[in-house]
Protein backbone atom coordinates (compact mmCIF):
# COMPACT_ATOMS: atom_id res chain seq x y z
CA UNK A 1 0.00 0.00 0.00
CA UNK A 2 1.38 3.57 -1.03
CA UNK A 3 0.97 6.72 1.20
CA UNK A 4 -1.45 8.87 -0.64
CA UNK A 5 0.31 11.98 -1.83
CA UNK A 6 -0.53 14.96 0.80
CA UNK A 7 -2.66 17.67 -0.18
CA UNK A 8 -0.28 20.37 -0.22
CA UNK A 9 -1.81 23.52 1.30
CA UNK A 10 -0.05 27.02 -0.08
CA UNK A 11 2.83 26.79 2.28
CA UNK A 12 4.04 30.47 3.10
CA UNK A 13 7.58 28.14 3.26
CA UNK A 14 9.47 29.13 0.05
CA UNK A 15 10.94 25.53 -1.57
CA UNK A 16 14.89 25.18 -2.38
CA UNK A 17 13.75 25.79 -6.00
CA UNK A 18 11.92 29.05 -5.24
CA UNK A 19 14.65 30.09 -3.34
CA UNK A 20 16.96 29.89 -5.82
CA UNK A 21 14.70 31.48 -8.56
CA UNK A 22 14.21 34.37 -5.92
CA UNK A 23 17.82 34.68 -5.78
CA UNK A 24 18.61 35.27 -9.16
CA UNK A 25 15.61 37.22 -9.87
CA UNK A 26 17.26 39.88 -7.58
CA UNK A 27 20.75 39.30 -8.82
CA UNK A 28 19.51 40.32 -12.15
CA UNK A 29 17.16 43.26 -10.58
CA UNK A 30 20.39 44.60 -9.21
CA UNK A 31 22.64 43.90 -12.02
CA UNK A 32 19.95 45.68 -14.36
CA UNK A 33 19.71 49.03 -11.78
CA UNK A 34 23.64 48.75 -11.30
CA UNK A 35 24.54 48.99 -15.75
CA UNK A 36 21.43 51.79 -15.91
CA UNK A 37 23.20 54.06 -12.99
CA UNK A 38 26.36 53.26 -14.94
CA UNK A 39 25.37 54.44 -18.79
CA UNK A 40 23.40 56.99 -17.02
CA UNK A 41 26.32 58.73 -15.50
CA UNK A 42 29.44 56.90 -16.06
CA UNK A 43 31.01 54.52 -13.83
CA UNK A 44 33.25 57.13 -11.68
CA UNK A 45 30.36 59.38 -10.82
CA UNK A 46 27.55 56.30 -10.49
CA UNK A 47 27.63 55.16 -7.01
CA UNK A 48 26.62 51.97 -5.21
CA UNK A 49 24.62 53.85 -2.92
CA UNK A 50 22.27 55.26 -5.25
CA UNK A 51 21.70 51.57 -7.12
CA UNK A 52 21.04 50.08 -3.11
CA UNK A 53 18.87 52.93 -2.58
CA UNK A 54 16.54 52.56 -5.89
CA UNK A 55 15.93 49.22 -4.96
CA UNK A 56 15.73 49.68 -1.33
CA UNK A 57 18.22 47.32 -0.05
CA UNK A 58 21.57 48.00 1.45
CA UNK A 59 24.96 48.35 -0.27
CA UNK A 60 25.84 45.32 1.60
CA UNK A 61 23.11 43.33 -0.41
CA UNK A 62 24.94 44.44 -3.23
CA UNK A 63 28.46 43.38 -2.36
CA UNK A 64 26.96 39.63 -1.22
CA UNK A 65 25.19 39.74 -4.63
CA UNK A 66 27.87 40.65 -7.32
CA UNK A 67 30.82 41.88 -5.40
CA UNK A 68 32.33 45.11 -4.99
CA UNK A 69 31.57 48.62 -7.59
CA UNK A 70 34.26 46.91 -10.01
CA UNK A 71 33.24 43.38 -9.80
CA UNK A 72 29.59 44.90 -11.07
CA UNK A 73 30.40 46.50 -13.77
CA UNK A 74 33.10 43.63 -14.72
CA UNK A 75 29.60 41.62 -14.43
CA UNK A 76 27.49 44.02 -16.86
CA UNK A 77 30.18 43.94 -19.66
CA UNK A 78 30.33 40.42 -19.23
CA UNK A 79 27.25 40.11 -20.03
CA UNK A 80 27.20 42.72 -22.79
CA UNK A 81 29.87 40.58 -24.42
CA UNK A 82 28.09 37.41 -24.12
CA UNK A 83 24.91 38.87 -26.03
CA UNK A 84 27.31 39.92 -28.54
CA UNK A 85 29.12 36.20 -28.71
CA UNK A 86 25.84 34.73 -28.90
CA UNK A 87 24.72 37.01 -32.10
CA UNK A 88 27.65 35.88 -33.62
CA UNK A 89 27.82 32.55 -33.26
CA UNK A 90 23.82 32.85 -34.95
CA UNK A 91 25.24 34.65 -37.21
CA UNK A 92 27.92 32.09 -38.01
CA UNK A 93 25.48 29.71 -38.02
CA UNK A 94 22.80 31.31 -40.55
CA UNK A 95 22.65 29.99 -44.19
CA UNK A 96 23.44 32.20 -46.83
CA UNK A 97 26.74 34.06 -48.26
CA UNK A 98 29.15 36.02 -45.93
CA UNK A 99 27.67 39.25 -46.71
CA UNK A 100 24.49 37.87 -45.85
CA UNK A 101 25.48 36.24 -42.72
CA UNK A 102 28.11 39.68 -42.00
CA UNK A 103 24.43 41.66 -41.84
CA UNK A 104 23.05 39.70 -40.23
CA UNK A 105 25.46 40.06 -37.52
CA UNK A 106 25.82 43.80 -37.81
CA UNK A 107 21.95 44.09 -37.20
CA UNK A 108 21.89 42.16 -33.71
CA UNK A 109 25.69 44.24 -32.66
CA UNK A 110 23.96 47.45 -33.43
CA UNK A 111 20.83 46.66 -31.31
CA UNK A 112 22.83 45.23 -28.76
CA UNK A 113 24.97 48.18 -28.39
CA UNK A 114 21.68 50.61 -28.05
CA UNK A 115 20.75 48.26 -24.99
CA UNK A 116 21.58 48.22 -21.11
CA UNK A 117 24.75 45.83 -21.43
CA UNK A 118 26.08 46.45 -24.71
CA UNK A 119 25.62 50.66 -24.44
CA UNK A 120 28.08 49.54 -21.15
CA UNK A 121 30.70 47.95 -22.81
CA UNK A 122 30.57 50.36 -25.27
CA UNK A 123 30.57 53.44 -22.68
CA UNK A 124 32.82 52.06 -20.62
CA UNK A 125 36.39 53.47 -20.71
CA UNK A 126 38.76 50.57 -19.43
CA UNK A 127 41.28 52.96 -17.70
CA UNK A 128 38.72 52.98 -15.02
CA UNK A 129 39.45 49.17 -14.43
CA UNK A 130 42.17 47.34 -12.18
CA UNK A 131 44.42 45.69 -14.88
CA UNK A 132 43.24 42.51 -14.74
CA UNK A 133 39.58 43.55 -14.98
CA UNK A 134 40.90 45.73 -17.85
CA UNK A 135 43.08 42.09 -19.37
CA UNK A 136 39.79 40.29 -19.04
CA UNK A 137 37.83 42.91 -21.03
CA UNK A 138 39.84 42.99 -23.75
CA UNK A 139 40.44 39.63 -24.11
CA UNK A 140 36.52 39.30 -24.32
CA UNK A 141 36.51 42.33 -26.35
CA UNK A 142 39.50 40.86 -28.70
CA UNK A 143 36.20 37.76 -29.54
CA UNK A 144 34.31 39.94 -30.73
CA UNK A 145 36.37 41.96 -33.02
CA UNK A 146 37.70 38.91 -34.17
CA UNK A 147 34.37 37.23 -35.33
CA UNK A 148 33.71 40.85 -36.95
CA UNK A 149 36.81 40.22 -39.04
CA UNK A 150 35.57 36.68 -39.73
CA UNK A 151 32.29 36.96 -41.14
CA UNK A 152 33.89 40.00 -43.42
CA UNK A 153 36.79 37.36 -44.69
CA UNK A 154 33.89 35.12 -45.10
CA UNK A 155 32.25 37.26 -47.61
CA UNK A 156 35.48 38.48 -49.53
CA UNK A 157 36.49 34.55 -49.66
CA UNK A 158 32.77 34.18 -50.83
CA UNK A 159 32.98 37.35 -52.99
CA UNK A 160 29.74 38.31 -51.94
CA UNK A 161 32.23 40.87 -50.16
CA UNK A 162 34.42 43.20 -52.48
CA UNK A 163 38.09 42.22 -51.90
CA UNK A 164 38.38 45.07 -49.07
CA UNK A 165 41.04 45.23 -46.35
CA UNK A 166 39.31 42.67 -43.89
CA UNK A 167 40.57 44.33 -40.60
CA UNK A 168 39.67 47.70 -41.48
CA UNK A 169 36.55 47.18 -43.12
CA UNK A 170 35.58 45.19 -39.99
CA UNK A 171 37.10 48.37 -37.95
CA UNK A 172 35.02 50.64 -39.58
CA UNK A 173 31.88 48.69 -39.33
CA UNK A 174 32.55 47.94 -35.87
CA UNK A 175 33.12 51.58 -34.91
CA UNK A 176 30.17 53.19 -37.23
CA UNK A 177 27.65 50.84 -34.76
CA UNK A 178 29.45 51.61 -31.95
CA UNK A 179 28.45 54.86 -31.64
CA UNK A 180 25.05 54.99 -31.44
CA UNK A 181 25.66 53.06 -27.71
CA UNK A 182 27.51 56.16 -26.54
CA UNK A 183 24.37 58.36 -27.25
CA UNK A 184 20.95 56.28 -28.13
CA UNK A 185 18.23 57.07 -25.50
CA UNK A 186 15.55 54.79 -26.00
CA UNK A 187 12.71 57.91 -25.89
CA UNK A 188 14.10 58.46 -29.10
CA UNK A 189 11.20 58.19 -32.04
CA UNK A 190 13.03 55.74 -33.94
CA UNK A 191 13.24 51.92 -32.04
CA UNK A 192 16.82 50.47 -31.62
CA UNK A 193 16.08 47.90 -34.00
CA UNK A 194 15.01 50.61 -37.35
CA UNK A 195 17.66 52.27 -36.29
CA UNK A 196 19.66 49.21 -36.47
CA UNK A 197 18.73 47.85 -39.41
CA UNK A 198 18.93 51.56 -42.08
CA UNK A 199 22.45 51.81 -40.42
CA UNK A 200 23.36 48.61 -41.59
CA UNK A 201 21.92 49.30 -44.78
CA UNK A 202 23.96 52.30 -45.21
CA UNK A 203 27.06 50.51 -44.01
CA UNK A 204 26.37 47.01 -45.95
CA UNK A 205 25.86 48.99 -49.34
CA UNK A 206 29.70 49.47 -49.90
CA UNK A 207 30.54 45.72 -49.16
CA UNK A 208 29.19 44.25 -52.14
CA UNK A 209 31.83 43.96 -55.28
CA UNK A 210 30.76 46.57 -57.93
CA UNK A 211 28.63 45.09 -60.81
CA UNK B 1 68.89 116.78 -39.28
CA UNK B 2 67.32 113.35 -38.14
CA UNK B 3 68.91 111.72 -35.00
CA UNK B 4 70.61 108.80 -36.38
CA UNK B 5 69.10 105.16 -35.53
CA UNK B 6 70.25 103.86 -32.44
CA UNK B 7 72.18 101.09 -32.07
CA UNK B 8 69.92 98.42 -30.92
CA UNK B 9 72.10 96.09 -28.21
CA UNK B 10 70.78 92.37 -27.47
CA UNK B 11 68.53 93.69 -24.86
CA UNK B 12 67.57 91.11 -21.98
CA UNK B 13 64.19 93.44 -21.84
CA UNK B 14 61.21 91.92 -23.47
CA UNK B 15 59.16 94.08 -25.90
CA UNK B 16 55.57 93.99 -25.73
CA UNK B 17 55.28 91.83 -28.58
CA UNK B 18 57.88 89.79 -27.37
CA UNK B 19 55.33 89.34 -24.11
CA UNK B 20 52.26 88.95 -26.04
CA UNK B 21 53.68 85.79 -28.33
CA UNK B 22 55.19 84.49 -25.49
CA UNK B 23 52.24 84.27 -23.12
CA UNK B 24 50.46 82.73 -26.38
CA UNK B 25 53.17 80.09 -26.29
CA UNK B 26 52.31 79.49 -22.95
CA UNK B 27 48.53 79.58 -23.31
CA UNK B 28 49.31 76.82 -26.13
CA UNK B 29 51.13 74.49 -23.86
CA UNK B 30 49.23 74.76 -20.78
CA UNK B 31 46.56 73.74 -22.94
CA UNK B 32 48.17 70.94 -25.08
CA UNK B 33 49.16 69.63 -21.79
CA UNK B 34 46.15 69.54 -20.29
CA UNK B 35 43.75 67.93 -23.16
CA UNK B 36 46.60 65.23 -22.97
CA UNK B 37 46.10 64.73 -19.50
CA UNK B 38 42.36 64.25 -20.04
CA UNK B 39 42.94 62.19 -23.24
CA UNK B 40 44.94 59.82 -21.56
CA UNK B 41 42.64 59.54 -18.01
CA UNK B 42 39.62 60.93 -18.97
CA UNK B 43 38.53 64.38 -17.52
CA UNK B 44 37.62 63.10 -13.98
CA UNK B 45 40.81 61.22 -13.25
CA UNK B 46 43.19 64.21 -14.49
CA UNK B 47 43.59 66.81 -12.39
CA UNK B 48 44.98 70.29 -13.22
CA UNK B 49 48.11 69.21 -10.50
CA UNK B 50 49.27 66.56 -12.72
CA UNK B 51 49.30 69.34 -15.45
CA UNK B 52 50.60 71.83 -13.72
CA UNK B 53 53.74 69.77 -12.76
CA UNK B 54 54.33 68.31 -15.85
CA UNK B 55 54.36 71.71 -17.12
CA UNK B 56 56.92 73.19 -13.84
CA UNK B 57 54.32 75.56 -12.97
CA UNK B 58 51.57 75.99 -10.20
CA UNK B 59 48.28 75.31 -10.52
CA UNK B 60 47.21 79.15 -9.77
CA UNK B 61 49.21 79.61 -13.45
CA UNK B 62 46.95 77.35 -15.14
CA UNK B 63 43.97 79.17 -13.67
CA UNK B 64 45.48 81.88 -14.96
CA UNK B 65 45.66 81.26 -18.19
CA UNK B 66 42.92 78.77 -18.85
CA UNK B 67 40.49 78.90 -15.96
CA UNK B 68 39.18 76.39 -14.03
CA UNK B 69 39.13 72.76 -15.24
CA UNK B 70 35.87 72.92 -16.64
CA UNK B 71 37.08 75.67 -18.67
CA UNK B 72 40.15 74.64 -19.07
CA UNK B 73 37.94 71.46 -20.85
CA UNK B 74 35.32 74.23 -22.92
CA UNK B 75 38.44 75.81 -24.12
CA UNK B 76 39.92 71.97 -25.52
CA UNK B 77 36.50 70.96 -26.87
CA UNK B 78 35.94 74.32 -28.52
CA UNK B 79 39.52 74.29 -30.34
CA UNK B 80 38.34 70.68 -31.27
CA UNK B 81 35.21 71.76 -32.77
CA UNK B 82 36.20 74.37 -34.64
CA UNK B 83 39.04 72.82 -36.49
CA UNK B 84 35.94 70.63 -37.45
CA UNK B 85 33.86 74.00 -38.46
CA UNK B 86 36.94 74.97 -40.56
CA UNK B 87 37.50 71.52 -42.25
CA UNK B 88 33.29 71.58 -43.34
CA UNK B 89 34.17 75.11 -44.37
CA UNK B 90 37.21 73.86 -46.63
CA UNK B 91 35.14 71.37 -48.34
CA UNK B 92 32.19 73.18 -48.71
CA UNK B 93 34.55 75.44 -50.74
CA UNK B 94 36.04 73.02 -52.89
CA UNK B 95 35.27 72.28 -56.53
CA UNK B 96 33.68 69.02 -57.62
CA UNK B 97 30.66 66.95 -56.81
CA UNK B 98 28.83 66.92 -53.30
CA UNK B 99 30.56 63.47 -52.90
CA UNK B 100 34.01 64.62 -53.74
CA UNK B 101 32.99 67.72 -51.27
CA UNK B 102 32.28 64.96 -48.43
CA UNK B 103 35.03 62.59 -48.77
CA UNK B 104 37.15 65.70 -48.34
CA UNK B 105 35.45 66.59 -45.38
CA UNK B 106 35.06 63.25 -44.01
CA UNK B 107 39.08 62.55 -44.37
CA UNK B 108 39.89 65.74 -42.60
CA UNK B 109 37.41 64.82 -39.76
CA UNK B 110 38.85 61.31 -39.20
CA UNK B 111 42.50 63.12 -38.91
CA UNK B 112 41.28 65.63 -36.73
CA UNK B 113 39.10 63.24 -34.69
CA UNK B 114 42.62 61.18 -33.81
CA UNK B 115 44.65 64.41 -33.04
CA UNK B 116 44.64 66.06 -29.19
CA UNK B 117 41.65 68.34 -29.45
CA UNK B 118 39.47 66.56 -31.43
CA UNK B 119 39.90 63.40 -29.37
CA UNK B 120 38.67 65.53 -26.67
CA UNK B 121 35.57 66.31 -28.18
CA UNK B 122 34.73 62.72 -29.18
CA UNK B 123 36.16 61.87 -25.84
CA UNK B 124 33.95 63.81 -23.70
CA UNK B 125 30.91 63.08 -21.68
CA UNK B 126 28.56 66.11 -21.70
CA UNK B 127 27.74 64.62 -17.82
CA UNK B 128 30.52 65.69 -16.95
CA UNK B 129 29.89 69.54 -17.69
CA UNK B 130 28.05 72.06 -15.93
CA UNK B 131 24.31 72.99 -17.81
CA UNK B 132 25.72 76.03 -19.38
CA UNK B 133 28.89 74.03 -20.65
CA UNK B 134 27.18 71.36 -21.86
CA UNK B 135 24.77 73.69 -23.91
CA UNK B 136 27.71 75.16 -25.35
CA UNK B 137 29.00 72.12 -25.94
CA UNK B 138 26.27 70.54 -27.91
CA UNK B 139 25.35 73.96 -30.23
CA UNK B 140 28.81 73.94 -31.47
CA UNK B 141 28.35 69.76 -32.27
CA UNK B 142 25.13 70.52 -33.39
CA UNK B 143 26.85 72.94 -36.14
CA UNK B 144 29.56 69.88 -37.23
CA UNK B 145 26.32 67.45 -37.73
CA UNK B 146 24.74 69.93 -40.01
CA UNK B 147 27.67 70.38 -41.73
CA UNK B 148 27.64 66.75 -42.18
CA UNK B 149 24.60 66.50 -43.42
CA UNK B 150 24.83 69.31 -45.38
CA UNK B 151 27.25 67.74 -47.54
CA UNK B 152 25.27 64.58 -47.76
CA UNK B 153 22.34 66.44 -48.80
CA UNK B 154 24.30 68.44 -51.66
CA UNK B 155 25.53 65.15 -52.88
CA UNK B 156 22.12 63.34 -52.80
CA UNK B 157 21.32 67.04 -54.69
CA UNK B 158 23.67 66.69 -57.36
CA UNK B 159 23.09 62.62 -57.97
CA UNK B 160 26.69 62.66 -57.19
CA UNK B 161 25.21 60.32 -53.61
CA UNK B 162 22.18 57.75 -54.19
CA UNK B 163 18.92 58.84 -53.04
CA UNK B 164 19.80 57.49 -48.99
CA UNK B 165 18.20 59.48 -46.42
CA UNK B 166 20.57 62.18 -45.53
CA UNK B 167 20.61 61.96 -41.68
CA UNK B 168 20.70 58.76 -40.99
CA UNK B 169 23.23 58.87 -43.84
CA UNK B 170 25.43 61.70 -42.22
CA UNK B 171 25.02 59.77 -38.40
CA UNK B 172 26.70 56.50 -39.87
CA UNK B 173 29.35 58.45 -41.04
CA UNK B 174 30.03 60.52 -38.49
CA UNK B 175 29.73 57.69 -36.04
CA UNK B 176 32.33 55.28 -37.85
CA UNK B 177 35.02 58.13 -38.14
CA UNK B 178 34.05 59.37 -34.61
CA UNK B 179 34.97 56.34 -32.91
CA UNK B 180 38.90 56.06 -33.39
CA UNK B 181 38.81 59.03 -31.29
CA UNK B 182 38.14 56.69 -28.43
CA UNK B 183 41.25 54.12 -29.12
CA UNK B 184 43.58 55.57 -31.67
CA UNK B 185 47.22 55.96 -30.07
CA UNK B 186 49.72 57.83 -32.33
CA UNK B 187 52.55 54.86 -31.80
CA UNK B 188 50.02 52.42 -33.64
CA UNK B 189 51.92 50.88 -37.34
CA UNK B 190 49.34 53.46 -39.46
CA UNK B 191 49.89 57.68 -39.69
CA UNK B 192 46.57 58.77 -38.71
CA UNK B 193 46.19 60.03 -42.33
CA UNK B 194 46.53 56.54 -43.97
CA UNK B 195 43.75 55.46 -41.47
CA UNK B 196 41.31 58.07 -41.89
CA UNK B 197 42.23 57.75 -45.56
CA UNK B 198 41.43 53.70 -46.07
CA UNK B 199 38.42 54.30 -43.54
CA UNK B 200 36.86 56.90 -45.74
CA UNK B 201 37.50 54.52 -48.75
CA UNK B 202 35.04 51.72 -47.59
CA UNK B 203 32.43 54.27 -45.86
CA UNK B 204 31.85 56.24 -49.51
CA UNK B 205 31.92 52.90 -51.48
CA UNK B 206 28.48 52.68 -50.32
CA UNK B 207 27.20 56.43 -50.88
CA UNK B 208 27.73 56.62 -54.97
CA UNK B 209 24.54 55.56 -56.69
CA UNK B 210 24.79 52.03 -58.43
CA UNK B 211 25.54 51.64 -62.26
Amino acid sequence: MTTPEPDFIDSPFRSPEDRLREKDQKREAVLLAAVRAFNARGFQAASLDEVAASLRISKPTIYRYLGNKEQVLLECITRGLELLQEAAAEAEREPGSGLTRLTHFLRRYAEINMDDFGRCVVRTDDNVLSEEGRAHFRALKRRIDQAMRDLVAAGVEDASIAPLDVRMTAFTLAGALNWPGQWYAAQGEQSAEALAATMVDVLVRGLAPRG
